[in-house]
C-alpha cells in the first residue's frame, strides 16, 4: 500500500505542495507517525502532535501552512474528512482473503458463480444461488438455495445469506450478519394478553394462559446495491412480501431489523438499533446506538434520533428525536431540565403551601 | 408447494366456497397477487388492495361476502391471523438443505445420530452427544460434546450447541444462535465496589481496584419442547446448576439469557431481551423488544413488558409494565405526563410565588 | 473430575475438616446434592438445603459447625464466593475439544502454530497468523491474516479474530465473538444533519439528503493478556490507530465496542453493552447490562454504571451513575422520587392556584 504524494492527491481531489514525489506506506496520527507514514491533520488543534512524531508529509486543513509546519510536502483537501474515504479506500489491507474458488467450499452444481468470484474455504454455496461477478465469499458463509447477491460483494467470514435472499450490487457483510433469519411471528389461538393491552394501553383483561402458534415466514429479504451490514446484524425474512433494505444504506454491528420491516435508502443504523416488525423508515434516517422502534409506525424521511432513544409512535420527516418515549430534541431537554430542577420545585411548592395556609389563617 | 383450495381450507379447519379445486402456489397481499395466489384478506379495512391484484382466491375474515368481493372461490376462517399459522407452514419452502448425512460433516464415532437425521456441510457432531429422529443440522453448526437434543429439530445455519446442553422435542434454531455460552461471573479477592454499591444504593466506599478471578460455568443448559431461539441470541450456562427454558417458550434475534436464569413456559421475547444472572421468569410471560431485567428477581406469571422497559425489581403476576425503571403501565402513563407538563407547572409554581409574595408584601 | 476433599481445600487455600480423604465428583446445590457431591453453602441462609439433598461434604462459610449440621467432611474459605474462582477451574469439564490438529483445518502454510496448539475441524488459520503455545482454535474458528494471539488462549467455536488482531496470553472467546469488525464510519460529502444537530442541539437545518463514503479501517485491534471475550460480542477495528482492550477486562455477551474506542484494565463489562466510537474508558470500570456510551467520551478509572445507563456526556473516576441520561445515581433517586410524586405536586399546585386566586379576589 506504497503510494506517493501525487498519486494520493489525485485520488482524493486534493492538491499537492512540495516534493510530491515522496512515497508513504501508511497513515498515521500525528504524534506516532513514523518518516513513511501520512500524517492526518485536518483540524488545527492537534497540530501540537506533529512535533512528537516524525512525519514528512501530512494531510492538512485548507489554509494550512505546510511549509511552517516543518513539512516536506502535503496535500490539502477542502472537507478532510470526506478525504478520508478515497484515501482509507486505497490504504486498506484488506483480509488478504485467497483468490479463486477454495477446494473446501461445497457449491451445489446448480449455483451460478460469476466471473472473478472468490469462494473462501468452508463456504457453502445452495442450490440455484447466484453470485455476481468479483464477489468475495468470506471463510464459513452460507448462501442459501435462490439467493441473489450483486457483483462486487465482500463478505467476510460467517455471513448467513438465507435461501431467496435477494441483494444488490456492492454489497458489504461483517463477520457473523445474518440476512434471512425467519420472522419471529406468533399468535395464540384466541385472543392474547398483548393484544388486549395494546387496545386498553395496560389492562390485559382476563389473564389467560395459551401457547404460541408459529407463523412461517413466506417472504424473503430484499436488499438494494451498496448496502453495508455489520457484524451479527439480524435481518428477518417477511412474513408474505420482503422485509426491504433500501440503496446506500449502512448498518452497524448487532443491529435487529425484525420482519416486513422496510427501510429507505441512504439512511444510517449505529450499534444495537432495533426496529420491531412492519415499522416502515424513510430515506436518509440517522439512527444512533441502542435506538428501539416499535412496531407498525412510520419514520419519515431524514429524521435523526438520538442515541438511544425508543420510538414509540409515527415520527414525521426531518425530525430530531430522543428520549425513551422519543419526544422533539428541544422538547426532551425542556422537559429533562425541568426533572433536574423537580426536587427544588417541591421544596418551593411546600413553602408556598406553608405561605398560603398561614395567610389563609390570618383572614 | 401447490394446494387446492379444499385442501387448505381443510387443513385450517376453516370453511370453503366457490370453485375450492382451484390451485394456489403462493401467499400474498391483495394488491400484489397474481392469479395463482391466495391473497389474504381477514381484515375488511383492506378490501380496496383485491381491485389492484389479480387474485381469484382469497382468505377472508367471517362474514365476508366472496362472491361480492368478485372471487372465485374463498376460504373462511374464524380467527384469520390464527389460521396463518397452518397455512404459512404448508406453504413455507424451507431452506432446501440437502438431505441426508453430508460427507463433509465431522461426527464423533460414539455420537448417536436418530433416524432420518439431516446433516449439513461442515456441522461437527461432538463425542457422545445425540440427536434425535428426523431432526436438521444446519450447514457450519457445532454441537458440543455430550449434547441432547430431541426429535425434529430444526436447526439453522451456524448454530452453537455446547458440550452437556439437553434440548427436547421440535427444537428450531436461528443462524447463530449461541446455546451453553459460558456464563460471566467474576469475583474479586476482597468486597467490590458493586457489591457495596448494591448494599448502600451508590456508593462504593473506599474505591479499591482489583483483578477479576473467573469462576467457571459448571451447570450446563436445559430447554425444553417447542422452543425457537432466534439468530445471534446466547443463552449462558448456569454456574452450578442449569440455565433453564420451559416447553413453548419463543425467542427472537440477539437475546440475552445469563447463567442460572430460568424462564418458564409459553413466553415470547422480542428482539435484543437481556435477562441478567439467576432471575427466575415466570410463565406466559411476553417481554417486548430491549427490555431488561436486572439480575436475581423474580418476573411473575402473566407479565408484560412493554418495549424498552428496564425492570430493577420483581413484578407480579399478571402485571403489565412499561418504563425505565418499569413500573405499572397506568402509573408510568401518569408520570410521564406530570413530566410532559412539568415545564408549565414549573411556570405555575413561579407565578403563585411571585403572587404570594406580593400579597405577603401587602400585609 | 473426582478429587478428594483434601487436595480441594489446598487448592482453594482454605482449611478441610473431618474424613478429608473422601472422593467428590461434582458440586451441586445443597438440596440437590448426591452422596458424591460437594455441597455450596457459603451463606449460612441457605443451610435449610442441606437436609432436603444427600451430600456429605460441603463447602461451608466461616465459623460453620461441620458436624452439627451432619457433614463427615468440609471445607472452609474465609470468602466462599472467591473459593468459587479455584473450584470451579478443578471441576470444569470444558468442551472436550478433540486434541492436535484435525485434518480438516485450513491452515495457510506462513501461519506459525506454536506448540501443544490445538485446531478443532473446520478451523481457518490465514497467511502469517501466529497462535501462541498450548492455546485452542475451537471448530470454525477464523484467524485472518497477520493475527496473533497468545498463548494459552481458548476459543470457543465461531470466532472470528480479523486481519492484524493482536491478542495477548490467556485469551478466552466465546461462540461467535467477533474481534475485528470492520468500524462503522461514513462520511457526507457535505456537512451532515447529524453534524449540525451536534452543534444546535437538535436543529439539523436545511435537510439535504445525501449519500454516505465509507471510511475504511486502517487501524487494527489490539487486546491485552487475560481478556474474556462473550458470545456474539462485537470489537470493531480502529480508523488510523487500534481500537483497545487492556489486560484483565472482562466483556459478556453481545457486547458493541466501536472503532477506536479504548478500555483499560480490570473492567467488566455485561450483556448487551454498548460502547459508541474512539471512546476512552478508564481502569476497573463496571457496566452493568445494557449500558450504552455516547462517542468520543471518557470514563474515569472505577467507574460503576447500573444496568441500562446511557451516559451522555463525560463521567469523572470513581462515580457511579445511572438512567438515561446517566447521573449521579444518588442524583437519579433524587429525580426519580420527585417524578413518582410528580402527580401529586401537580394537585398540590392547583390546589394552591385557587386558594391564591381566592384570596387574591379577595383583595
Amino acid at each position: 500500500m506504497a503510494y506517493t504524494v501525487r498519486d494520493i492527491a489525485s485520488a482524493l481531489d486534493a492538491e499537492a505542495f512540495g516534493q510530491t514525489d515522496i512515497v508513504v506506506e501508511r497513515v498515521s496520527e500525528p504524534a506516532m507517525a513514523g518518516p513513511d507514514d501520512l500524517a492526518l491533520l485536518t483540524n488545527p488543534k492537534f497540530v501540537e502532535g506533529l512535533a512528537k512524531g516524525r512525519a514528512r508529509v501530512a494531510l492538512l486543513w485548507p489554509g494550512a501552512d505546510w511549509q511552517a509546519l516543518g513539512l516536506e510536502a502535503a496535500i490539502v483537501a477542502p472537507r478532510g474528512r470526506f478525504a478520508m474515504g478515497a484515501l482509507t479506500a486505497m490504504m486498506d489491507a484488506g483480509q488478504d482473503f485467497p483468490a479463486g474458488i477454495h477446494p473446501s467450499a461445497v457449491i451445489d452444481p446448480t449455483a451460478i458463480i460469476g466471473a472473478e468470484v472468490t469462494v473462501c474455504p468452508f463456504a457453502v454455496i445452495g442450490p440455484r444461488a447466484r453470485i455476481g461477478a468479483k464477489s468475495v465469499i468470506g471463510p464459513h458463509c452460507h448462501i442459501g438455495a435462490d439467493a441473489v447477491i450483486g457483483p462486487d460483494a465482500y463478505l467476510r467470514d460467517h455471513v448467513s445469506v438465507g435461501a431467496r435472499v435477494t441483494i444488490g450490487a456492492r454489497f458489504r457483510a461483517q463477520p457473523g450478519a445474518r440476512i434471512g433469519a425467519d420472522g419471529m411471528s406468533f399468535v395464540t389461538p384466541e385472543e392474547s394478553g398483548v393484544e388486549k393491552v395494546r387496545e386498553t394501553l395496560g389492562d390485559q383483561g382476563e389473564v389467560k394462559s395459551q401457547s404460541w402458534a408459529r407463523i412461517h415466514s413466506l417472504g424473503a429479504v430484499t436488499i438494494g446495491d451498496d448496502v453495508e451490514i455489520g457484524a451479527n446484524t439480524c435481518i428477518d425474512y417477511g412474513t408474505v412480501r420482503d422485509t426491504r433494505i433500501g440503496n446506500g444504506t449502512k448498518i452497524d454491528n448487532l443491529v435487529h431489523i425484525a420482519h416486513n420491516v422496510v427501510v429507505g435508502n441512504d439512511c444510517l443504523f449505529a450499534g444495537q438499533v432495533g426496529i420491531a416488525g412492519s415499522t416502515t423508515v424513510g430515506n436518509n434516517v440517522v439512527l444512533g446506538g441502542q435506538v428501539g422502534i416499535t412496531d407498525n409506525t412510520r419514520i419519515g424521511d431524514n429524521v435523526i434520533a438520538g442515541g438511544a432513544s425508543k420510538i414509540m409512535t409515527k415520527v414525521p420527516t426531518g425530525q430530531v428525536v430522543l428520549g425513551y418515549p422519543a419526544v422533539k430534541m428541544d422538547t426532551h431537554l425542556d422537559m429533562y431540565k425541568g426533572l433536574r430542577r423537580l426536587p427544588r420545585l417541591a421544596k418551593q411548592v411546600a413553602a408556598l403551601q406553608k405561605a398560603v395556609s398561614k395567610s389563609g389563617s390570618n383572614d
